[in-house]
């Protein structure tokens, strides 16, 4: 089958692999879509995300759905032919985080298509792939492949904003507009938020961010003091989404909310200078958040009952077997938002 | 009067000063004891704290209790003669913050003995100072005015406590064995914590933490992996309290708290680089906490009540006349915990 | 002036009485619109509501809007002309829940139309009324004054949404298709409920019901065991919000909830038969809600942008001077939902 | 073995049962103690508890601990020998409560000597009873057995303090001085509460509260209005703990705290009147208690640490062959506390 493997920064070959075979309590799932992740990005450029690194070849892809083709043995309760959204996380279980409610920081997970592990994990940029059946959530409706693979990067968003605590009636304002950045936009509204309020350094993302629910679209490139402005105005925002990753827009929020505030830093970076200083006096509170959990399953419904829309954030469709053209296309800001990898 | 007066980094001097007279609502209050305070040694040493910086003589102190010996118009409910302490914090009582429960965050404060507005707001250790009434809780029984002095200090790890959430059963990490240090200590035993580890780099202060309620203490500088072994035996403390103002004592904490725990900063530093990495993967929350508010009255009443115990901290009492031995002493952490500037 | 005053149970004048003036800080507000409550009801039927009973000739109304024609001493925010939507609460600001940000609880609040306090609180169902000028909001848009004095009612059942927590991704009960009942399915379909059931023994509003955002409208009347199966089907309710006042209810949404869960009692009634053991075997969480605070400026805000729409809801339009006739159609449930009094 | 068995109410036999054999995971266990709970009282004087109600015969107890004297298959981590605090729930480990960190809500838990479901589970009155290797702790002190069985109704107590929030600081009324009352009074202080009353209708136990903690007792019986008094003196309760199952003590607690304040259920009742008009005019929180999840371990913990002390409560102990006095003597709180039945 072809797969879509990363080998080391920059070398991405689309090659065979042997078709695996589904285990007990696992499906065989042939590809429908698969959404190219921030992540997938960080192995393409730099071999890595944050402090996880490549130390052998890896299939990508965590944003994945598809029809299931054949099952294992013990499946019960999903069939081929079925379609099916796919949680990329497959969870112990029996640790400490799994049994208070926070499976997302499982000991144990295996997660798609990362390096967290060794053996790393394969993931789902292949013509098939296999999936626990606890994994699967069978689709009732025709909904599209590249839109239900949202499911995913939705799911990182809503559970996002969980950490934020309540979003609504909330002055909310996120950094950054890049996919992450837009869902939480999406979610945001969708959460009832009394003012949204979002950044960048380049226009084009800004554009779709007001079309799709923010109210103010800044950016602190070309007008580096209307942030500042506007949080004055307002009398400073309820809570902050860092989805940059880029220091200096953590400190915009650190400055931008009221004291007292949340922030959720949601773009990935590594060691930062922190206004610790100002964070203290102000009161803040800067927590991660980490992948998702329960909001995988809500993400589906949402999704499939067109509570949220996320049509305008699929700019594009890629064969597979073209993936190395898919990736170059989602690193570029000004021409793509979320690509999709289609089987 | 005398007054001990910062007039730059190093520059502490005990001169005359005109006793203030009180204005409506206020009370002139006869120094008894005032603690010195890390932010106080920060003047001295370094010309300010944190951002505050001194632009003209401060005369510091906020640490301060003592006798009234006069009362201006309109104070109804104290009297020449009344013991009191003193909260060093006039709210305005009408802002945002003030009227959701926060006055700890005021935009409006004055507080004593600080340079974070201008004019500075003069602090008490002057042989007389005035303060409101409703800065005054009068005292009911006859504890020493060094003991009661130690309430502002209390409250503020009181009020940082309560920014950890709930400590009762709690496995508690605090880093660093200064006096706010050991007071968090004494402040999670007496809340019930389940465990409770406090590091510092010298010795002499960990042995009091150990007879003050501390489970274990650990010297960082002379066993270094100590820390780590502890954390992974125990599966991970529950919360964490930050009390050196150290970036590498951040670390431990990010390290050696369980995913998903809080971190409360409450030694001051400025910019600091954060492992921000290990705090999204690990879904931490770190917190600033400001100072405090009602928990003033709190702190009083357990002392007045006995049911918190501080006279093994206060390790010195010094003249006022010869404040400056005092900051001297008070900032040889081998010889001094807490150092009292006595009337 | 005329002014709608009700004297004892089903003893509701239209009669004439002197035009108040405006005192310092206050402003007189000419009636635009307002709304009959389901407590002016109370007062009309039975002579009080819950545990305030009449003692004196009250002028009910306090969902009220309308036009400045002439401001007091003082007043500096606000002139003749202004349209505005009048908060009926004035709060002391100095009572301890006013200081720790739960005004709506303020043990000195001055309430329109409302016999809890004696000499009662004169309302504004009358041609012209005094208010002070902060509880006035001063509209930006040419917003009609019927759907502006649904600020108030909104501003109820956003605080009994806030009362339950987070609503957004829940799967929310309400039971009670009044206008309470109504306004919080929107209230939760804004709030991003993953699912909102309503229930009501009458048909007429439960077709609203559904036309306004709620996915299933349950008559408990005519199919008394279908709450029930939903509820199974569903694995139970994530929050209940009880808008009916009628103890059946609340026992359906303690039997319909997951346990663990929370429950708000939104509709006013007195002692009631409670089943305990169910609620202390099932953990759950039976809170009150009274009034609201920064609500109203959300509310206001919401109408205005057009976040939220009520225009279906406000069935009736009724001249003041016909008071009483809008009075026995807002007790008709099958004919209408809300009824305003025009000026 | 002799086993304490309750067929029906009032019919309380100490009768021959075949020695059960320990199964795959699970150990047997010789009874070292075991106290009588309010739910054995209430299956001995009424055949049921709450909505529980005997069906068959039931070796009652789930407060005990003992020696293990045999282990099933597969137990790695016990052995013949050690001694043991047995939790006397089961969980499923998968269920949605489980799953969320609140397995005490555990659907299909299984707990000792409980008519909960059918067939009933067998308690721990019995000179040998089976338990999971994950029930039991084993113990590394040479506490006693009596001592270290009110593990149990510690963990209770616990659970119930943690279902009111932070106590730390907190004014706290506990209304009913039972073995339930006076733990939690145990458990109050331990975590910090800044003031402790608790009442009952019959002096002796309030004699003892005040030696284990609590700082006001007050006789309901004798001195009807003291408990409101006091509570106009200190300004209102913060928090409630409702011990005593009489609904006039619930109407107290909904009296006596400060509005918009938690009060927990934790004495057993079925059906009763709730002033709901006062519960949403005060905006009060009425929350249920049941059980416990991880407060056992802790429970253990606290006692084998002397960190809480519960000797004092103990007041009887009664070898199993004679439990029907032992029972008796339960039921007569004038004379007893806590009776222990001893293998």
């Amino acid at each position: 089958m072809l797969s879509c493997v990363i080998h080391a920064a920059h070398d991405l070959r689309v090659e065979e692999r042997k078709t695996p075979q589904p285990k007990t309590g696992e499906v065989l799932v042939r590809l429908g879509a698969g959404g190219i992740c921030g992540s997938d990005l960080h192995y393409y450029h730099d071999g890595g995300v944050a402090d996880f690194r490549l130390r052998e070849p890896l299939i990508l892809g965590h944003e994945v759905a598809g029809e299931i083709v054949a099952i294992g043995p013990d499946v019960t309760t999903l069939k081929a032919g079925d379609r099916v959204a796919v949680d990329p996380s497959r969870y112990c279980g029996v640790c400490y985080q799994c049994r208070r409610g926070r499976a997302n920081l499982c000991s144990e997970v295996r997660f798609f298509g990362s390096a967290s592990r060794f053996p790393h994990v394969q993931g789902g940029f292949a013509e098939f792939f296999c999936a626990a059946e606890t994994q699967c959530i069978r689709l009732t409706t025709d909904i599209s492949f590249p839109v239900i693979a949202c499911a995913e990067p939705l799911s990182v968003t809503l559970h996002a904003a969980n950490q934020a605590g309540k979003l609504t009636g909330k002055r909310v304002l996120i950094t950054g507009s890049g996919p992450i950045g837009l869902l939480l936009a999406v979610v945001a509204r969708h959460a009832g938020a009394r003012e949204i309020a979002i950044t960048d350094r380049i226009q084009a993302p800004l554009e779709v961010a007001l079309r799709i629910g923010a109210d103010r679209a800044i950016n602190v490139a070309e007008t580096p003091g209307a942030l500042g402005e506007i949080s004055r105005e307002i009398g400073g925002f309820d809570v902050a989404l860092e989805a940059s990753g880029a220091p200096p827009a953590l400190v915009d929020c650190v400055e931008s909310v009221k004291p007292g505030s949340r922030i959720v830093q949601v773009g990935m970076l590594s060691n930062a200078s922190v206004p610790l200083g100002r964070l203290i006096a102000r009161e803040l509170e800067l927590v991660g958040t980490f992948r998702f959990y329960e909001e995988f399953a809500e993400a589906v419904e949402l999704l499939e009952r067109g509570r949220i829309k996320v049509d305008t954030l699929i700019t594009d469709q890629v064969p597979l077997a073209r993936a190395k053209e898919g990736f170059e296309l989602a690193s570029d800001r000004q021409r793509s938002i979320k690509v999709s990898l289609v089987g």
